[in-house]
């Protein structure tokens, strides 16, 4: 687990969608951020305090959270100063970069020196076992998507935080690094090695009381022919009893496929429910979660509702309307 | 790639069983062996001529391949005398095992001094790239199976073998350590990271002649909790034109899983259909392979019979009965 509460640190992000991660910390997760550090010319705002990491410290904050996509692939000088700065002040600093934070020889320096931790959350930190198959206690639900990218981690997300308002035991359970930036903590499924990706699932969503539900973050597809197998870990390692179905409907072919169109729904909920239901035959597809950010409100209300004439399950855009519908249905099961 | 021939190192295995990879390599790439390498009080012998490391050199043997199970997972100091003297005569060493080479320091030194490599075919040598799905020229047959170890490497093996008996063009493409040592090369998929299995697939089967097969080693089972992702990976990287179905007929329960049922022929057919269309439309199953070793003669025909008339296609034992008739079924694709 990543200390909190955070320092989030946005650098010289460019836009405010540079700095997307952060902003999922602040909508989600507000109470574990106690500010934002911008470096001048940032072109990034989460509507925080901007704080120094003097004020930080005085704050409470444990973390600085890189908050933001570098460019390049570099980290560059200007966040260096800042980081080293961090490090000698007392904060561990945590990253959800391609580039690794271990791999930058005066952070490594710098944080020996001060017995701070670097973490990498793209790198996995535990040695997960060999998936057993055997039934946990407690409730799964799992957002399945007919591609990458649909609004997975959103819909677990927003169906976490309608419960936990309702008073229901829930927890989100994030399978990559956003997710565990936005938490603290969490498995970066796609950087698990094979044998093991099924085993690091069931690690993520241990037994727990019979009207517990864990949200476990999706990834990728059962129809994505990249990242298709890390879909299925996650169907057997999670052991759903419930299924979201996860759809963008303006999308023209499946991400990074040009080749490969979009399946149905429909053919989604099949082969879900198959592979589904050799670890849970009880399991359920019980909604649709739609993203419509590309529709107009008037479009995005003819799409919900042709899908959910057609599916015959609650379809919501979680984020336009509000994740209550979905947490309906789960309630019923 | 590992440097061939080799000379197989038995060591002091107790059983013929524990000498399984040496005999794999001397039934399916008895070239690749110039004699097999022995210690006193060893039990097994896969049939070669008993060469001295001297002898083995002047027959031009490259690599010593440990072609044995090690007991409790440590590489004893009677081994070690062996394998540092054959480094010291300019072999190299290649190993499947679990405890791998290179984290023996001595094993590390003496390879160093003289120049040689240690290949720890567990462990990827190769940055595999993020599968791309684009359709690749010749043939690919793949082997799924019902459970784990019921005989899929031992199908794509037999079929190459029958193949380029023919004179068709035919390679078989190693996914685990058995099957890399075989051969000397291939993808050891367990061991690869998530996100860049079906990647790896698709490096192991490149573009080639439109009238080649290559028959891809298949790994683990879409009904197996622990290990389905990477079968997923294999059929959406591997893209086969072709499926076989391997079984085993006694298994009582999913290999490792005590609560698990194999899954029916036919339920293994249309999940395997299923996905291999995502990625080729124009994938069929073309055939049954049984591992009959538990089942006299008698029961093995009986066996065959009752699974060829239910799946309405050709069913065999390659091991008791050849691949020939699954052949047949490839060359009418």
């Amino acid at each position: 687990m990543i200390p909190t509460p955070y320092l989030l640190f946005l650098g010289d992000a460019p836009d405010q969608l540079a700095a997307k991660v952060a902003q999922g910390i602040k909508d989600w997760r507000p109470e574990n951020a106690v500010g934002q550090f911008r470096l001048p010319g940032c072109g990034a705002d989460v509507g925080l305090d901007d704080l120094t990491l003097e004020d930080a410290k005085a704050a409470g904050a444990q973390t600085l959270v890189i908050g933001v996509a570098n460019r390049g692939g570099v980290i560059s000088q200007a966040w260096k100063d800042v980081l080293i700065q961090a490090l000698q002040m007392g904060f561990d600093i945590a990253s959800g970069l391609h580039n690794l934070l271990r791999n930058e020889n005066d952070l490594v320096a710098a944080a020996r020196v001060a017995g701070r931790t670097l973490h990498d959350v793209r790198i996995p930190s535990v040695a997960y076992p060999i998936a057993n198959g055997v039934k946990r206690t407690g409730k799964r639900c799992l957002a399945v998507g007919t591609d990458c990218s649909v609004g997975k981690m959103y819909t677990g997300l927003a169906m976490d935080a309608e419960m936990r308002e309702r008073g229901m035991k829930s927890t989100f359970r994030p399978t990559g690094q956003t997710g565990i930036l936005i938490t603290g903590g969490g498995v970066p499924l796609d950087a698990v090695i094979a044998d093991f990706m099924a085993g690091a699932v069931e690690y993520l969503t241990p037994d727990n009381d019979a009207d517990h539900w864990d949200h476990i973050e999706g990834q990728g597809s059962l129809f994505h022919a990249s990242y298709s197998g890390v879909t299925l870990a996650l169907i057997h390692g999670g052991q759903p009893d419930a299924i979201v179905l996860a759809h963008e409907p303006t999308r023209t072919h499946m991400r990074g496929l040009p080749d490969y169109q979009l399946p149905a729904l429909e053919s989604l909920r099949d082969a879900a429910l198959l592979m589904a239901h050799v670890v849970n035959p009880a399991c359920r597809v019980v909604g649709v979660s739609v993203n419509t950010q590309h529709l107009t409100e008037e479009e995005a209300s003819a799409c919900l509702a042709e899908i959910e004439t057609r599916m015959g399950m609650p379809t919501v855009d979680p984020f336009r309307h509000g994740a209550a519908r979905l947490v309906d249905a789960l309630e019923a099961v």
